[in-house]
């Protein structure tokens, strides 16, 4: 089953070669039109056999859009599966064939309507190692200009501007819980005070 | 299809009404070992039609455990869609009926082996908007006794410590990337200097 094995390259380190689970079979169970989920058996450290489950996903990225004043670029958006809206950061996924910053460059300026002078990385999060192959590379888009948006057709959102300190109070309130947001928030904030 | 909408209550504010997308059909595609998935078509705000795809999730608890000396403890555990192991803090789904601070010190005693004198709340995060329902309640558990774990069957992982510091240069570094524990750490280490 190697030939069609979607998981990233084998990365584990040699102290963790205890605990690796290897694959012995799996096929795709349920191909739609968003997920794309697999199931695969997999031999356990101690030699049993378990049921793996899993989303296979092509990768995102997430922008942290930098205003000249170091205000932030923010969007408002309803997300269908918790029937609420919630205050992110620009993201999107990765087009076939195409690198994390140029999906970057393409969502920040599709959904906000912003151009950058200047990308630096931020770093990588997981966000659900435990059901998914998704992984979210993180950019800080500096140098801002606005030269106006162009939605996805039947892509609904808000955006707004917030300066850090509005955001950390938000997210102290519990006004901002998307995971990769946090993460990046609160990532960007430390670069700042190093 | 309201009477089986298995995603949380509306919690729309006001300011958001527009951005709505409202259920007009709506069934169960896989039903996995692990994973539940939910295909559901959506009326758009512009009253066009849309397919939602997500994962239907009892919910998560993450907890920050504090050793007497500040030192926390954490896993490293081989993940399968990842094909690597992580350094994460310990985490677990809400079994039927069980409340997220049960969940909890369950998951802490069976994980790591140590129970905790005081919980503390630390905040939720949302892993994956975009196709999940799963919410994670983050929690700190302080003045913690070993008493020896027991781990579920087919469970493995190892327990280490680190302080609160060689975690944050390990995530400056890279090494820490798992999203749920990137935001509890940094949110974590926020309550220390506020």
């Amino acid at each position: 089953m190697t030939d069609d094995d979607p998981r990233p390259p084998r990365a584990l380190a040699a102290q963790d070669a205890h605990l690796e689970e290897t694959p012995q079979d799996g096929a795709y169970v349920y191909d739609g039109a968003l997920l794309h989920v697999r199931r695969d058996i997999v031999r356990l450290p101690n030699a049993n056999s378990a049921v793996r489950e899993y989303i296979v996903h092509p990768g995102a990225v997430l922008i942290v859009p930098v205003l000249p004043d170091g205000a932030l670029v923010v969007e408002r958006q309803y997300r269908y599966p918790m029937n609420r809206a919630f205050v992110e950061f620009p993201a999107g996924k990765l087009d076939a064939g195409e690198s994390p910053v140029a999906t970057a460059q393409r969502e920040l300026r599709e959904e906000t309507g912003y151009t950058a002078q200047r990308w630096t990385r931020l770093g990588v999060v997981h966000p659900v190692i435990s059901y998914s192959t998704e992984q979210i590379e993180l950019y800080v888009a500096h140098d801002l200009t606005h030269v106006g948006r162009t939605l996805d057709d039947g892509e609904f959102l808000d955006v707004a501007t917030m300066t850090l300190d509005a955001m950390l109070t938000l997210l102290d309130e519990g006004g901002i819980t998307d995971a990769k947001t946090v993460a990046a928030l609160l990532l960007y904030a430390r670069t700042l005070t190093r």
